[in-house]
């Protein structure tokens, strides 16, 4: 059990009243226990207390740690009740925070044992913690993104006439093989299929003139990487060359305001007045940024809505994008990790416009 | 909306006393209105009532349909509060049903809207008609486990000096794809890895003696496969094979006995009994199988606790298995289908135990 980010966890917990919370992300169950596990749809939870000692349910037909200094281990087989042993750990008398994925049928189940008086959604104690990188982490992010770097560098250059969407993503699965990593997600979007900003990879085969747009990360020791680069092939046409330098600029001007202090709506805001003001506003459907670390979402959007300061140790993206339907689909992507006066830039793969040959 | 199993469904529902529910799974989503999406962590959400007109919640960045008959359509945005939205659809002087698997902070906040006056776990209203196949998807499960057999026949062809078990498992990947199916998971344990039920496969090379697990599965148009089997290159020990033969027994043992009428609890049982007279019975560790269909795993296990009987339509593993430690694991896994007076065993793959040369 990680002492500091437990303690660090509790004290957010106590400004809200709260002396007690069941984890259920897998990611922050590692982020305490270093634990690594996926026992799927069965219950898997660790409870903390400011009061009581922690307690850390697993399912007996996933491998685990025998023991675990100040923990206590419970066992569970599938055929046990897991929801009303975990409810026998919690403090009935007071409520309990739980973290936001919490399956309803747990939540309702703890209800109706009235294991806590009330349950909350606690899960920005969790959130908040696990949202500063370490240094140690943060060299971990580094090191993913350096990674995701070469693959860039390397997809690019498969590149060629006759590929398809499909091969290219399943390339990629094998260059982060090659390099002890994971793949996380794969976007592989050729022509005008770049405009779907979600799109997954199909058969299409490459032609002179397309967009190739790449969103691509993969995992590397527990931390993840994402980055987007588009690049056109044969050729690139004049209005797809605007859409880009002004992807490229919105991309840019973001990075350079990101400090301590600054909050992730004027980052939003920022680049989406670059579009704006080029006249693309329109086409910029999605908010700028997300959250990136144990898991490639993670809690804390660079939007509108989100009012909160950039603070030091945080990473995440700077995605900007234009999507033209039938046209066109531009987006820049890095991550950037917030330092004590600004921020790296963890990609460092070139965003000059290419045109490949 | 396939209006038939919308109407199974509240019919359910109105047994249970409820009138409204709000659908989260996307796999329950698609079964209703045929539509695929995926929106990551963001709401995405299906409003059934017997009184109102059902309710769709799309997320704009996400493609999705234009228009739906008799069914309104909500597009959010991500700055858009998209749970408060939802509360409005629901009947509030009124209890409401939520899927098993809602996230605790939309189910936690529609509670704080006081959006019903109560909040049910009502999964077992759309699982038991998810659970109980029609004649068509009947027609894909089996198409689905047909192409599982070949790919079990490639892959076991494969298997060669020199191989790892992260080797075969991209081969596995590459099998899929080129028969237009995605992987849904992937086991290949070599050696006493197999012992591990639920192994990821590594960077392990082959070596003469080993038993090789291959757990396998794929999707093919929307439905699920999955299948188990164990193999031995270049020789088998004499416990490996006593071990075989007992799993091999429990498996045709429980396929034999299934029909309707019969208890989940009871074929549970008899596979185990097999493997405990023959003395390895601690070292069965899992239920004997699970539902599947759009998912792997679906609602009802084939296990002790499970005191339902089987009913014509249903899908469902039988994988009996002796894992143990440090020395040899064997699965063999089938689906079987539930026919009017028996089930028809999906798949074909032999069980004659295989020595690869």
């Amino acid at each position: 059990m990680n002492q500091e980010r437990l303690r660090s966890i509790l004290a957010c917990m106590a400004e809200r009243g709260l002396t007690q919370m069941i984890l259920t992300d897998r990611n922050s169950i590692e982020y305490l226990t270093g634990v690594k596990n996926n026992p799927m749809e069965r219950l898997y939870a660790l409870y903390i207390s400011s009061e009581r000692e922690p307690v850390f349910f697993l399912n007996k037909l996933f491998r685990g740690p025998k023991t675990m200094p100040g923990v206590r281990l419970v066992w569970y087989f599938d055929a046990d009740d897991g929801v009303k042993m975990l409810s026998e750990c919690v403090d009935h008398a007071k409520p309990c925070g739980v973290e936001k994925d919490m399956a309803a049928h747990v939540l309702l189940r703890l209800m109706d044992l009235k294991a806590a008086t009330s349950f909350v959604n606690a899960s920005f104690c969790v959130d908040s913690v696990r949202g500063r990188k370490s240094p140690h982490e943060a060299e971990l992010m580094r090191k993913s993104s350096l990674l995701n770097d070469e693959v860039m560098a390397e997809v690019v250059g498969r590149i060629r006439e006759g590929c398809t969407e499909t091969g290219l993503a399943s390339e990629l699965k094998d260059m982060y093989q090659r390099r002890g990593a994971e793949t996380a997600f794969t976007i592989v979007a050729f022509g005008d299929h770049g405009a779907d900003p979600h799109y997954g990879p199909g058969d299409t085969v490459l032609k002179p003139g397309d967009p190739v747009l790449l969103d691509i990360g993969g995992i590397k020791d527990g931390y993840c990487s994402d980055m987007t680069r588009t690049v056109f092939y044969k050729s690139v046409s004049p209005k797809a060359r605007e859409v880009y330098e002004l992807v490229r600029k919105a991309n840019e001007t973001a990075e350079a305001m990101v400090k301590p202090g600054v909050r992730f709506c004027d980052i939003d805001r920022a680049a989406r007045k670059v579009i704006e003001d080029g006249g693309y506003g329109e086409y910029f459907l999605h908010r700028l940024g997300h959250s990136i670390g144990q898991s490639v979402h993670e809690a804390g959007d660079v939007s509108a809505i989100n009012l909160d300061p950039v603070l030091p140790g945080m990473t995440f993206s700077i995605e900007p994008g234009i999507y033209i339907p039938g046209e066109v689909g531009v987006r820049i992507e890095d991550l950037v990790l917030v330092t004590e006066d600004g921020c790296e830039v963890l990609n460092h793969y070139t965003k000059e416009l290419q045109i490949i040959e």
